[in-house]
């Protein structure tokens, strides 16, 4: 708790927990949530005292701004309960960072770090029992912000709702993922909004992502939309490639997301002396680099997967399988990320946090 | 109603009006809605029957996928009520096209057409004392589409809710509208959504109009996100430029959407020898004619306000004052459509659709 909160959360607690009906073994991502949801609302240009309630659907006006404008913006962050019971947070400083920056390039206010840190610290600790032990078990968390002004007009809402959801998750094996690199569709402008969590930069995803599927390939490697021939993100994650024995990854900027296991991975990869070039890969050297092996891995890095290792991608029609690694630098570096945030290892950064 | 009718509409009305406690002499746009609302749900592949209720808030799920991506589509469109007390709609085939069209960019289900004309109709029907007679009233039509399913996992949703809501509006003088040159930020990627009437673009301008406004500017006009030199829409509208006795107007694609008034205007003016190419103006081109005295209008052109005359623009922090002109062009175009739309003039096109 802060020492001087500005702001009560208001607790009402629900009669029974569904706890004991979840199988936590058996867990699909993002599907079950736990007993309780926070939310404070945002009118006449100031927030209210957070609640925390039994988590339960929520009456919205029809003309409700969210629906019609997409003013609705999100993070994604997990918690993690380590050996001697303690749950720890993943670096959500960054996060908050991140949210309330996607919340002015949305025109929706910024949400104080009191209800947001707060909020989630004491949430967590009502649900605690959700939190499981062990490498590979977290409580995915998903504060959010949608626009609950009322009225059918292009303008940003005057009322918002912030929330906080959790859901239990499990790490996942998603089979071999191989990718499409875009040639037509994008996902986001120079002077757009790909540098927010903004809920309609996923929307704007899933149709290509589908034509995708539909040919075999379980995500799009997104390039810039004027010549398509830079390569910035994959699917919903930031992505590395290796080249010989260097790093890539594209800086992050207006199009591509500032993703925090993206930047967790650059100061791991620093302090392991492994070489990282930040700067935008082309297409056609990752073709030469393909054909002349000097391209060793490609991987995503998100909150949801941490590490997602692609075995290969399409390029004109043209399929490309990467060489099998007997120790690929992708699952190293997973590792010793999921060490720090179980706290398996020292984590010599700084980045957990204790609830 | 369909000869062969595959859904059945369940109609469940009000036990009263709201329509005695309503200002008609003094709407706020949008803010104001009838009795009724329509809604229909997608589920396991299959749109269910149409139900008219009185209009409500409706509970939804926090984790409901149109919340955290953006899966949301609509329309806006217009009913009129001519002298002879009969209820017309204009274009409403157009407007039923590019929502399916706008549903399939966004990996949504299309709606059938029984579901959005007939229901359409009905709703009219049942609030047709909403719909007043005179030039300039009108009764704002918004279907819309939302994501319904649950779940934060980053793709489409199973289950989608189709609904339309009522709002009666009144012509409105804007005041004198200024617009600023997009410069930086943009509306739409190469390969993005834009021409979609998706809820994700409205909320990307939110932030760079709000800037605009702060200068003194109502709107921006956007350019091409790539180099900022082709003059695309303005707000959102679609935008025209005379330029001596020419009209001028970006084609319609994937980044511009293809709107209604946009078209009836180009169709207008073909009939009445207006001289009109659909060509991308360049912005220097529009400075070079603001200087040497040829460019002549600007104006916008939406279903909300049907034509917006622009007075003036900024560009580069060099502001170009627009001539005054004695029988604007805009406004000759706009008195033709609405004298349509409110069956005062004939419709040689078979535009006007009677309920």
């Amino acid at each position: 708790m802060s020492e001087n909160p500005t702001y009560t959360i208001k607790v009402n607690k629900a009669e029974t927990s569904k706890i004991g009906s979840v199988n936590f073994d058996d867990l699909p991502f993002g599907s079950i949530f736990t007993d309780h949801m926070l939310y404070s609302d945002y009118k006449d240009g100031a927030w209210g005292d957070p609640v925390i309630e039994p988590y339960a659907p929520m009456p919205m006006d029809p003309s409700s701004r969210v629906f019609h404008y997409g003013q609705a913006i999100f993070e994604g962050m997990k918690a993690y309960r380590d050996e001697n019971d303690e749950i720890w947070l993943f670096r959500p400083d960054q996060n908050f960072d991140r949210f309330n920056k996607s919340a002015t390039r949305l025109a929706m206010p910024e949400v104080p770090e009191e209800i947001f840190m707060e909020g989630l610290k004491h949430l967590i600790n009502i649900d605690k029992e959700w939190v499981k032990k062990g490498k590979g078990n977290s409580l995915y968390l998903r504060p959010f912000m949608i626009a609950t002004g009322h009225g059918v007009i292009a303008a940003p809402s005057a009322q918002y709702r912030f929330m906080i959801i959790l859901s239990p998750a499990r790490s996942y094996y998603q089979g071999e993922v191989k990718v499409l690199i875009a040639e037509h569709y994008s996902r986001a402008a120079n002077g757009g909004i790909g540098a927010a969590k903004a809920a309609g930069n996923y929307s704007a995803q899933f149709y290509p992502t589908r034509l995708a599927n539909e040919k075999g390939f379980q995500q799009v490697i997104w390039t810039d939309d004027a010549t398509h021939t830079k390569l910035e993100e994959a699917g919903t994650m930031n992505v590395f490639f290796k080249i010989n024995d260097t790093l890539y990854t594209a800086p992050a900027g207006e199009r591509i997301l500032d993703g925090v296991t993206r930047k967790s991975i650059l100061e791991l990869a620093e302090r392991e002396n492994i070489k990282v070039e930040v700067r935008s890969v082309l297409v056609e050297e990752l073709i030469n680099a393909a054909k002349d092996g000097s391209l060793k891995e490609i991987f995503g890095a998100g909150t949801a997967a941490v590490i997602n290792p692609i075995v290969g991608f399409s390029y004109q029609d043209t399929y490309y399988e990467l060489p099998k690694q007997d120790n690929p630098i992708s699952l190293q570096i997973k590792d010793k990320l999921t060490n720090i945030q179980h706290k398996l290892a020292e984590d010599t950064f700084g980045w957990t946090v204790k609830i």
